[in-house]
């Protein structure tokens, strides 16, 4: 196959683009390095199956050659990101995604959207299912993510309504591993970065809200199956438990970890005696976010398999390379 | 002031000329005519306070001289309208409003985006205030036109934010009136016709549900006097009973009907004999919607004061016309 990955040299992009070649793929990497970085590509760019264009999406991307998918993963995706390019975050989830979706439509290409769990916002239910609406705050700072995304889903939903376009939706959770930006603010992030740092382990709230953590391989396994399952027949219209692989699918970790454990185990693992500091929650951050992952399951015979220790000692690794210790 | 209407062509956006041209102010009306009619705005044509521009604003407009506010109203708005035109409805309300946007930031101008109830969804509180975050589907039939305005207002808060742009935001809730399209596709329009032109009155679902119906008038005062009212000074940070002129403003009728009683009345008002006929409720058809318009008198002054045995004594005389009768 040859496909294109917005996004391609951001943490999670960079994964996809290396299991693909890795199947045998050709992969054309579509990037402005908002937030992506071109070191996450660097051993790619030797491949001759592996092509990077330094391209922002906002602007349609036009190409020779058949092209068989369309992965759309491109966003700032960490809410320091995002908050820090807030219409830029809206642009690329609205205008970035019509492009791509005009253009799979052009090429006759399959579509995959990286959507998010933040679509269901501060959830009222957990886990959260599919069939899940949401509970956004439309005008709230994080709105530009929120929003960015949600409309990327609708927008995604109607070119397959509307021209039958070969779509599918992953709603990714919480996801770690080794690439992630050291500053990008997430969770594990920070708490790896600080507890390596001898500084203190910054806690949002008081650390009882849960987060499950999905480990950066099993994630891009559920993506790969995704983008390879075989298209239902007309399914656009069915409902409930009949969904098919057009409509939405959680990829996530459902093992929930309160958030001051996950620092606990950090400290562990990692020989740290750095204390833990408490900070106010931020604007609409979600209390509990848990992926119910049946139609994964389903659809994709999909779970995840690493477990938190096993990731986390990854990540614990990676980062003490990238701090040259 | 010189101001651009977008979606000036439509029903709401007719009245919204008419009224600010009765001010003294110069109306540059800026459509594509894809929902909206020609005919709306024939009698300003002659007034050379008035501009007709030809123009789909997903594509950026590009103006010579001074503007002091853009309103942008340009969107499908009606059921039938967005389900049949599912990616313009998108894009105009994701790309138009980026373009008209950037507009009022190039030229300083106010920016008043009409957002709409359906942010609110299938709510589950009633009536809806400003702070209900909203129940919607984000990847139904509907979502085209929920997501779009979703869109809208997350671009227009993230504009105020990030670029200090003076915006405000109307949350419209059903209004109606003269000039309304015959064929639109709303509750009342549907019965008016239907009655007048002794025809079946089609009611969806038993007819419980309830709607509130503004009187065009009473809406375009209420949207006057947002885009006339004074700045406040640094409310981005404000939250709940603080918000200011620049966060979102519930404008509609809060007496709420129940459908078949407006089916009712409509029949005894035209003295028409047609029946009633019930068919099944459309995907996600919100079972209730009545506005909380508190805010809207706090910083407004303003409250609907057209009855609806008024407002619909107009629309039935307008619609005889329409018909010839």
């Amino acid at each position: 196959m040859r496909i294109i990955v917005t996004g391609g040299a951001g943490f999670l992009g960079r994964h996809l683009c290396a299991k693909m070649l890795s199947l045998g793929h050709e992969v054309l990497c579509v990037d402005n390095l908002l937030t992506g970085r071109r070191e996450n590509i660097e051993e790619f760019e030797q491949n001759s199956a592996f092509r990077f264009f330094l391209h922002d999406v906002t602007t349609p991307f036009v190409l020779d050659g058949p092209v068989n998918a369309v992965v759309h993963m491109a966003c700032p995706a960490s809410p320091p990101d995002y908050l820090r390019y807030p219409i830029q975050t809206l642009e690329v989830g609205t205008i970035g995604t019509r492009n791509m979706l005009e253009l799979a439509r052009a090429k006759g290409a399959r579509f995959l959207l990286t959507s998010t769990s933040e679509v269901y916002g501060d959830p009222t239910v957990n886990p959260q299912s599919e069939e899940y609406w949401g509970n956004v705050n439309p005008i709230g700072p994080r709105s530009v993510y929120d929003e960015s995304k949600r409309a990327s889903e609708a927008l995604t939903m109607a070119y397959r309504r509307a021209h039958g376009l070969d779509t599918r939706i992953a709603r990714i959770f919480n996801t770690y591993g080794p690439w992630m930006r050291p500053d990008d603010g997430r969770v594990i992030s920070n708490f790896v970065m600080q507890a390596l740092q001898g500084k203190e382990l910054t806690i949002y709230g008081d650390g009882s809200q849960t987060r499950s953590f999905c480990y950066v391989t099993d994630l891009v396994e559920g993506l790969v199956r995704m983008l390879l399952a075989e298209s239902d027949s007309g399914a656009a219209g069915a409902s409930g438990s009949e969904w098919g692989i057009n409509y939405p699918v959680n990829l996530g970790n459902p093992r929930e970890e309160k958030v001051v454990d996950v620092a606990r185990i950090i400290t562990q693992m990692t020989g740290s005696s750095s204390p833990v500091k408490f900070h106010p929650l931020p604007t609409d951050d979600p209390k509990l976010r848990c992926p119910d992952i049946s139609r994964a399951r389903r659809l994709l015979r999909w779970e995840p398999i690493v477990s938190l220790e096993e990731g986390l000692t990854a990540v614990i690794k990676y980062f003490r390379k990238c701090l040259g210790s």
